[in-house]
């Protein structure tokens, strides 16, 4: 078995190279100095933990491949395609150029604020104002921790500084591209981010993904096998802002980051990975997690191009 | 064993749906209704073979794998990604827009045309006027294909309508992002996209990616395992121009298209695949060609995310 | 004296060339077979009419004139053009593509949608929900037209079909842009575009700006001479959306145009032109409107390039 | 009269907030500490001169409105603008932006570099490898300068740094925008930006687009009075790079600048006015040279918005 305790210990001091998020105070004030994981492994339903593996923490983008799982099982997959592409981009998460430039049709993937805040708004098309109770019910189910709870100071922030977001919504609202009422969607898509979790609950998750689509504590199915792949995809393609070809090429596991501080990997079969660590680099990728990940993937050789 | 012939019987009729590549009269000649397969399989070294397999087109695109490849065994693959990111676009794989929109600093990634010539012009820094005569020889190397020759009517059309490849060029040496030569490099680039392969030939290279890095034929190592799996990795995030995301999720493979038709995939340890069929869709992708494939990767059970 | 019975009857065939605006039904069952004309001489302070001179019909984007003389008179020019810009653009007057593709600090200009969405939040930040009635009243004055009003119906569609002004304003609250509260800001501003004016108001608004900021009826100053020829050089370089440097070429008198299919034109020291023709061009600019701005500017010699 | 000394002593020490040009070590080396003016009197033609107004200095873009005269004279004015539009942009003046997301089938003005090399070419297109020499000659004739001279260190230097020009052409070429020989175009274009004149020979210059388009000096016509006029009207709303509205706001005269320090502005019927003072602002536009402008425009009350 990898030794997590080391590998903790080993990438802890990389924090120091990235910086906690500060667009809101509720993360600005988070201590950078942490460094958790937990590992699910599919073979005999263990899970290894080290560092702050049961520390709470906003779940920010991590959120966007619970609301797209819970999509797909309202609409199925083909449905949820028509009105989100599976398509990269090269621009930051929250710009608004690709889909101008190229006058698109929809937002290019699930996994950039355009695209996941439509995702959102397929949700409350299906569940109008119930919505955010329906995602946290669904988060704590797939997620297996029925402790994970909206925490109300990051959610107010979040709704106060979500103008670039609100630009997104009514950018797509102009072009036909919701299917919910936007003032329901984005004020869904505050409170998904602001979701509280652990590394541990990351590594369920994960292991949902990996396992393919069931979840391996009570062997039940969430979302199909083939539903199960397309999100791995495009975790892998999209999963990590526009860093996510880099990481492709040096950590190649489907992963999802939120600038929250959290990674959660999906190694197919294998293990579901949950990381804390809450110190970013540029493009919003906890620096330290990383790191730690790319040590996982290496001594468990878990690289899906290898 | 998969009946690659019934496989090709079933899919030979949907190049209907795609159009050959019109840009020069070489390649807009070329008889749409052709689909070949050839499948190179690690366990045992033997290839399987369908449909116009041995025929031979131009491997445009499918070209930016072996200057990618001659580059990283040339310079080492540290080397390289300083010069070429590894990073998606959103548009298309002519296009000049990201690289001016963010201020790169180098090509976005070494499969759209402007990372390509990059790459081209790193091999022709090292090697000169003779960057061409290496990279054919390195060509018919790594395709194990003694007959892979440069097509003079192809070269000279790739040549004379290339000004939008000269355009990016003459872009990226205004900002010092070309090694070598421009007018070298883009020459070397017009021919390497001129070299005639077939679906076989395609098959071998595959096979010596799935082999991480060593030709299984005889056992030489081409490039090291890390260095294969970040190629597979590039060929799987942008592998498939703009519809690389997409495909990703659909055929879970690293691949490569060529607009010549052809389509290149490396299945981890198990297959090498080469496909011929030259209607491609709007992305430029074989239509049929990649219907084929998707019906292999099932069959087969060779997607990488589950 | 021009014969402007004459020249609207030439011209008023040219309307087939165009279709009026059909964002909003308000707009689109405007009966497409109108052209009327005002003429403000400065010399003698008469006016001459002809065809639909006092039907009414939607300011549109003429009131951003208004909002901009407004600003001007509240804070002085100098603090104005510290929160909007007086550079053209190649978009068109509604895409957020420049401020984004640039990193703006502001709009680029008052009369692109964001720069006058800005310009109006100027006033809110001074007035507060009355803005409006402020407003309103200004126009009013500047007008001569007492009988100015808001139309409801109007009102109501572009409230309610204002989702890309909204994304351009929450896009510029997100970047500090907006002086005043978002949502008051856009709700006045749906207001402003819906005021309801007649080519005689509009030749009486061209008239103070030829007359360098003074109502020439009552002699009283609005704005000084130098802020007149500020707001003149604007609407020469960005008043007819992005066709503003052709017809700078083709119609060389400071003008703004709206999609209710009205153009005011100020013609330095000689001459205001209302015009109404609510069928439009592709860029937005009313068609029959133009030309016959073009026979008065030729008739009259009153091109300031000449 | 105007006291040209007085205003140049004043303006003189402006120099200071530029700097000069320092992309090609000709330019960098030229002695910031210079401004001459030349006034060419429509009047009397008298000229007035003072400061360094028969000092030789680079024409740079200042000679685009000479091969944009010269095609209108060879093609007519029509057909110059089926090749090249009269629409200003938002970004940088050798940007290649504005072409590709609009998909533009011509580039945007003959101000812009793109716009610039069209024109050339379109000159090409009808003398073919003696296109300088025509151009030459022509300038020589319009400025009333017999001495106008080739520099050839600074057009061999243009021509080694000129990447950027060549990737705008063979863009261009690509979208079949040139209508002459994209090699010649560019060589005839680096030639252009080298020839040398002086203050007094731009206010010659300028005196003939302010006469309507006849030399006042021999009364001889060169382009139509509504060619003269299209030319001012580009020259105010694209002259100044992308700072052109904003100095068509503060300096209401229309006005071409070079990255050689010079400024040529033509007050209709009044004024050809040359300025030379090398320091630039970040747009590229000569620092005291504007200063100096403005207040002539001022004194001299010149300004087409009064």
């Amino acid at each position: 078995m990898i030794q997590l305790e080391q590998l903790v210990q080993k990438n802890l001091a990389k924090e120091k190279e990235g910086k906690v998020a500060s667009y809101i105070p509720a993360l600005a004030e988070v201590n950078p100095k942490q460094l958790g994981v937990a590992l699910y492994d599919l073979d005999d339903g263990e899970i290894g933990e080290a560092g702050q593996s049961e520390v709470r923490f906003a779940i920010e983008s991590i959120s966007k491949v619970i609301t797209l799982m819970l999509a797909i099982k309202k609409m199925g997959i083909q449905e949820v395609f028509k009105h989100v592409g599976s398509r990269q981009t090269g621009f930051a998460f929250n710009s608004i150029l690709n889909m101008e430039i190229e006058k698109a049709k929809y937002p290019l993937n699930p996994f950039i604020n355009a695209g996941a805040i439509a995702t959102t708004s397929m949700v409350v098309s299906k569940t109008g104002e119930g919505a955010f109770e329906e995602i946290l019910s669904f988060a704590r189910d797939i997620c297996n921790d029925p402790n994970l709870y909206l925490d109300q100071i990051i959610y107010h922030s979040e709704r106060r500084t979500g103008n670039l977001d609100r630009s997104l919504a009514y950018y797509m609202e102009s072009k036909n591209m919701m299917l919910g009422d936007v003032v329901t969607s984005l004020d869904t898509y505050f409170k998904q981010c602001s979701m509280m979790v652990t590394a541990h609950s990351l590594a369920n998750l994960g292991a949902v993904l990996a396992n393919g689509g069931v979840k391996p504590w009570d062997n039940k199915r969430i979302i199909s096998d083939e539903e199960a792949r397309c999100v791995k995809s495009l975790m892998m393609t999209t999963g990590l802002y526009n860093q996510s070809g880099t990481y492709s090429r040096l950590i190649g596991v489907p992963t999802k980051s939120g600038v929250g501080g959290g990674l959660m990997s999906a190694a197919p079969h294998k293990y579901g990975i949950g990381i804390f660590s809450p110190a970013l680099d540029k493009a919003g990728n906890s620096v330290a997690g990383l790191d730690l990940l790319r040590d996982i993937v290496e001594g468990l050789e878990l690289d899906i191009f290898d």
